[in-house]
């Protein structure tokens, strides 16, 4: 792509250094900018600047928080022996949004991926692993991805655990609420069998 | 969507006013500057705000440009009497990547569209009838898509200018090259067909 001026084309390959955005999206969102009032780049600008700069993460559990604790970690009504381990802050907003989980979390900040180059030092796992060691940590839900990545920072986490006594579970595996059988694949079926539960259990959440 | 930091849902907001990114995509993107260097999302900044305040557009062909003249319009190479005329920079360039094309461009900065509320007055319509006023401008191509949008564009212009005495041609719509019949639309078979043209013609462009 040849562009006539300097300052577009320097636009455009910093959008499209953004994950997903090729050159020709980049070059759309851009040309949308220009078409729009001065003030809509200068405020997206600043929020971009403002969050990477005064951005703080909660000393406790390492989402991102505007606090040195955040909402969740500072209020009382949450259950801090409980504590729910997940990737990073859209998991945090999944769980939430279920309004079934009334325990602390734990954002690790993504998880270990040999081909990414992220491995456990990357992670927030020695600042969990010190969080249980102080007892105050009943049990620990592994909320991870159910990807090899996934299942490999759970058992990463649960050797360091070794000797510690605490309760370990990770969330269940199976077939969504509302499938049919016949399209699940063989894997989740099978797990679903395997691991089933008493049919009380099942008639808990409505 | 409900976020633990006001920091990240404001630049969440802002990303997400772009077109075809929707709240998720925009945590997505926001999520990703936040792990990168604060460099990144700082260039990022600088070079979007940078573009929305300095950019020009050129004076003559009003495509955007750094100078007060575009690269275009500034070489004396270029054949000033032929003047093709397009939406936005987007069909410059790809015009210009075809390296079919010596002569000037208008750019209209869009196109007359009742439902987006973009009237002719909105378009630098007025200025492309001034220009071929001056008795300067041989022939006008139009290249606007070949929508109702852009044909009403096309036919407005047109209208403007009786009276005025100056060729006006349009791009040729036809079956795309390397395109199978079968699979071309009636319409522009049927075009292709009536808008035929001599087979020597056909053998210019190797």
């Amino acid at each position: 792509m040849e562009f006539s001026s300097k300052l577009l084309e320097n636009a455009v390959y910093e959008m499209s250094q953004l994950p997903g955005i090729g050159k020709r999206t980049a070059l759309r969102l851009v040309l949308h900018l220009l078409k729009r009032p001065e003030t809509q780049t200068a405020q997206l600008s600043k929020a971009l600047t403002a969050l990477r700069e005064d951005i703080c993460f909660c000393s406790n559990c390492h989402n991102i928080s505007d606090q040195e604790l955040c909402e969740i970690c500072s209020n009382p009504k949450r259950d801090e022996a409980t504590v729910c381990v997940v990737e990073d802050i859209r998991d945090v907003m999944a769980i939430e949004n279920t309004g079934q989980f009334v325990g602390h979390y734990h954002v690790l900040g993504g998880k270990i991926s040999p081909i990414e180059g992220v491995g456990p030092q990357d992670l927030s796992i020695a600042q969990l692993v010190a969080k249980v060691k102080t007892g105050k940590v009943n049990e620990l839900i592994f909320a991870l991805s159910a990807t090899m990545e996934g299942d490999t920072t759970n058992f990463y986490i649960y050797k360091q655990l070794q000797g510690i006594e605490v309760k370990t579970s990770t969330i269940a595996r199976g077939i969504p609420v509302g499938d049919e059988l016949e399209y699940a694949d063989e894997v989740t079926l099978g797990r679903s069998i395997v691991n089933r539960i008493p049919f009380e259990g099942s008639l808990r959440i409505s």
